[in-house]
């Protein structure tokens, strides 16, 4: 079983049609998909499909649902919108929110939407400027090229266009993705948190579930709702077990294709590392919360995102102890080393005692988890831009380019409210985390800390910063690298004094890690093409791609998972004490609601984070669910997909309508979401 | 290195006297100790260190300093007594304390000292009991046997006595300990917490040290300071680098003889679940903390514990997560079973699968951490010594049996004070982990919250039990099962609804797992013994070790560690903020004390976990440093023993002194350790 999941090909075991793959539009697997299902998707099919599915830049998934550019897609998704939208007077994340007309739809602090509009394939223009180059040299040639390539295609049309080179096949191909670009997005309707997260962190990645996780957004263009030429329609039937059901999504990143000793790095440093920082974040979060009513209010999102992560990495982690597995990957790494060069692999394990060493100092220090704040996150940001926009783009950080001013000056100036006593909170912590990793006598944590405790320097950081003051912000990004060298601003100061081993622990780990995996994953990728061909999906990337699966349930301890739950189970499993407390709303609706509506389902097709809101579609492509979760078995398929057991867990289409009709009386959205 | 260290035998590497071994008093090292240190001590001088050598029952170690009963340990072994002693008004645990007399030492809620008077082979008389049984059935027996052993041991003299049978060699022998008891234990002194554990959690297991971790208790008996015909004289000299030292001390517990498959069940299972539950519990004691002084102090020693465990399994598993350390064990392993029957590893081999399953619910229900509190360990007691105190001592749970009365009634009768928003927020949170990790459908569960969420259960738990009040826990221990029965309380009536499933998990545990692994340790042991006889020690059991070694430093990153610190580098190091913060004696004192006095110093001595406040001895049987941590290498000394590496950190003798006449102005208590 595990083998031949492993190899990439399709395993018809205990669930006839189950289907590992998470394809890109342009490299379908036709092939199953007409053997298993009589499915032809012709290409007017596949540009219906691309168009009408939506990237959320923040990292989730949609899919317009009208032609006036409603999308659909997790509540759970659209926190950050609703967060930057609320305040202790006006609480839309534990209220819900529905615009009853257009006049009322709010827009969101800082979002931003991505329609797909074409793939070019810049693997020869990629390869020609990094050719006979390695290291530092490398990294820097790839990245100068990725912009100059993402800067031509965006134009000076940064406003609406978005230009993103991936790579797919772990650097095996080099694709160019175009984007549409919507910056101006609103809310229209959002869940009251208590039914959107049903059952809350104890059945998050469990089935059955009862979750209405679903939201709208609408995309707006000068000021209109903008018209779109593709949109799924909504299909209230659903599908029956056993129908071919699509996912159409980004899902954010697999390591399949990683090598034996990567996977021992990762197993033994970098998850225990992360999971240990959520577990300590976690519960920070929760006694942060207990304090009153308001406190919790504010740690809600991070604390729900805290959990998510957390559980996902614990089930990566549990995957990865899983011996069965070491021995499956062993395996197939084994075969296919003996028809190719040993050389990548041996180089990959060479850099793995360094890729261990730099794990911490890089999550603490280039990924700022040692400062966990937004305002040092704004701070971080003014002070690079401010260096790194005075350079020519393509020799810049590479998120620093052109090319992606527009989202960097977006995020950097929403309006979402800070709160100064959690930000006090989190970097007191964080801080402490800072020096325990590294040690008191490390010469970044005297420089940070000085004489001073944690406590004291947090306090002190977001008591003396004037950075909460989005017009301050303006000032110093217009004022560019002398306005931020001129201020006094301590939040900026350290920024400054940690920006140089920040820098020099990135440096080290792309040019003596990343460079040196990148090269060897290309020729393992090259290896692995020479025998499988195109019958193999890229590892995710955050890009746009095709599952395929069916309805179906799935076999535990003996006992059958059935595949739908209804609304009558949300009453039944209802305690009335969080995260099991019915809202207003739905106790009030309790006569009038359909009991018998389906309202959660799960199928077989495999998606991973970042899918969160993708549409499950049916040959139609039409709109019968919405992903929102995987099952716990799920989380393992970050290494591989078991179709025995991993499944995705969507909202049924009938419940969507059911509860926009009867809980919230929301007719004006149902009529526009049932339009023929 | 790593194979002759793990062969039990002595490795002569780096450091030319490095000596592995945590060696029982009845079988020391004579040959290396006359060889490496041309010391031959006789059996006067065992005699004598076994009798001034201390153990506290709570976990640590200490010794006799006077022949008034004058116990020297450290501070963080007397924190149990210290916030026992303390309130909102009186924080001893902050402010430190010395009794300037006899009249002024404060009598601990609930400490036990043990002092070692004689050891009795009972091999024969257990295995006899236990012959031809296995499961549940030897396990049964051979408790009912050990019960029968101990209580003829202790006759009628339990408030004086204490008598252990104890499994050595993991099975292999089994000793009966028999220790004089004293259980009027009272405060003598005790330092302030920040100059205790200067340098806090950052610089704990780390080496330069600044840790004034010593404290003064004193046994009394008749309402007098005990006479104690054994104790250490303080030689304030210390010892020189290279000069032999040795421990005498209660090593809690090494897992040094486990097979390859425990300690695989160790590092993914115990070890994993373990770190993740410490790191969560002290992110949120901490935040807890934050919230202002009084609750900072409430939590300070449970937070100070957790820290210390969090660091310790941390340590364990990072050890566990090399490479070259299982393939030592493996090595050793692969040896020893070679030349024995396979069996006894094949048998242990099969009950692990059983032992990563039951790790999780044997931790929540029978260890009660899903009941994270004070309260419900009181309430656990009442009910479980209600329904074993029905039975015949020997078919009680051990730890009921009458041997073990005095002791048990004196830890549930403390007086220490009892917080009720500290004892909620710690079963909030650790209910939450109950229904987190047994999943909200399991029965228990669903008993346990019922349609209330952890919060409202726990607070109503906390606010309406009367296990609060002492007199409560005297009239229940007094009315036994009845009383408990009758009573309804909702503490008592939780442990009763949860008390069939925590003993099941645990019979399970016990006779399917512990019986077999115990059973094959027995026949490893042997195994062990007929190839290498008594040179090698057993596993750590709490019980009476020496350990020896020699001063010295040790060689990291190429840097030369040097052995010794002295006071002067406490005032270089302290910053003014916590846990760097000097206190107000200590800042007055600056001028007075001699900074060059030692202050702490490391030896190549192999401790661990539970050698907490050993006295460090030269040869001459004099006290030469107090032994409070290990250097952060000495954590994998749980598995092995790393000569080049591995130090025990102690307070030198010199700076106890220096402290209790320059800083206390102790000058009674300095007479009194100083007197020939």
């Amino acid at each position: 079983m595990l083998a031949a999941a492993l190899g990439g090909g399709l395993a018809s075991l205990a669930s006839a049609h189950a289907a590992e793959g998470m394809w890109t539009l342009d490299n379908l697997p036709r092939t199953a998909l007409q053997q298993q299902y009589g499915f032809a998707p012709d290409q007017a099919w596949v540009d219906h499909a691309m168009q009408a599915s939506v990237r959320l830049a923040g990292g989730c998934s949609g899919s317009f649902v009208s032609p006036d550019g409603l999308v659909l897609t997790n509540a759970h998704c659209v926190v950050g919108c609703v967060q930057g939208l609320s305040s202790a007077q006006r609480d839309l994340q534990n209220d819900g929110f529905v615009a009853r007309t257009r006049g009322e739809e709010l827009q969101c602090p800082a979002e931003e939407l991505n329609v797909l509009r074409e793939i070019t394939d810049v693997t020869g223009r990629i390869a020609g400027a990094t050719d006979g180059r390695s290291g530092q040299a490398f990294i820097e040639a790839r990245n100068a090229e990725k912009g100059r390539i993402e800067s031509e295609c965006v134009g000076d049309a940064a406003a609406t266009t978005r230009c993103d080179v991936v790579e797919l096949y772990n650097g095996g191909r080099q694709h160019l993705y175009r984007y549409h670009r919507y910056s101006d997005v609103r809310m229209v309707f959002t869940p009251e948190y208590d039914i959107g997260f049903f059952g809350g962190d104890p059945d998050n990645f469990n089935f059955p579930r009862y979750n209405l996780d679903a939201a709208l957004l609408r995309a707006y263009e000068n000021g209109e709702p903008a018209q779109v030429a593709n949109h799924f329609r909504l299909e209230p039937a659903g599908a029956e077990p056993g129908e071919l059901v699509m996912v159409t999504g980004h899902p954010g990143r697999t390591q399949r294709q990683l090598t034996v000793a990567q996977l021992e790095t990762v197993r033994d440093a970098t998850l225990i590392n992360t999971l240990l920082w959520l577990a300590e974040r976690r519960a920070m979060l929760g006694e942060y919360g207990r304090r009153d009513p308001e406190a919790a209010r504010q740690a809600q999102s991070d604390l729900t995102f805290t959990d998510n992560s957390y559980k996902v990495v614990r089930g990566q982690l549990q995957a990865l102890l899983d011996p069965a597995v070491f021995a499956g990957k062993r395996e197939e790494q084994a075969r296919l080393r003996a028809r190719a060069d040993a050389a990548p692999w041996d180089a990959v394990a060479a850099v793995q005692p360094l890729a261990r060493e730099l794990a911490v100092p890089y999550m603490l220090l280039e990924q700022g988890r040692g400062f966990d704040s937004r305002l040092f996150s704004i701070a971080r940001t003014l002070l690079r831009a401010g260096d790194e926009r005075a350079k020519p783009s393509d020799a810049r950080l590479p998120e620093y380019q052109d090319a992606g001013q527009g989202r960097l000056r977006q995020t950097l100036m929403s309006s979402a409210p800070l709160y100064p006593e959690f930000e006090i909170a989190k970097l007191t912590w964080s801080l402490t985390k800072l020096r325990e990793l590294l040690g008191t006598d490390d010469p970044v944590v005297g420089q940070v800390l000085g004489a001073r405790s944690p406590a004291q320097v947090a306090k002190a950081l977001v008591e003396g910063t004037r950075l909460a003051d989005v017009a301050e912000r303006e000032r110093l990004w217009a004022g560019g690298a002398a306005a931020v060298s001129a201020s006094d601003d301590p939040l900026l100061r350290l920024a400054r004094a940690i920006d140089a081993p920040a820098r020099a622990v990135r440096a080290r780990q792309e040019s003596e890690v990343a460079a040196v995996e990148s090269r060897a994953a290309q020729q393992i990728a090259k290896a692995r093409f020479d025998t499988l061909g195109t019958t193999v999906y890229p590892d995710a990337t955050f890009t746009l791609r095709l599952s395929y699966g069916d309805v179906a349930g799935w076999q535990e301890g003996g006992r059958e998972i059935p595949p739908f739950t209804e609304i009558g189970g949300l009453y039944a499993r209802a305690t009335g004490a969080k995260p099991y407390a019915l809202t207003p709303r739905w106790l009030e609706a309790e006569g009038t609601v359909d009991k018998t509506t389906r309202f959660n389902f799960v199928s077989t097709n495999d998606i991973i984070g970042g899918n969160s809101g993708s549409p499950v579609i049916n040959r139609d492509a039409r709109v019968v669910g919405l992903a929102f979760d995987g099952n716990i078995h799920s989380l393992g398929g970050n290494f591989w997909y078991d179709p025995r057991l991993n499944r995705t867990v969507s909202v049924h289409s009938a419940a969507i309508v059911e509860a926009l009709k009867s809980v919230y009386a929301a007719d004006t959205l149902v009529e526009e979401l049932l339009a023929e």
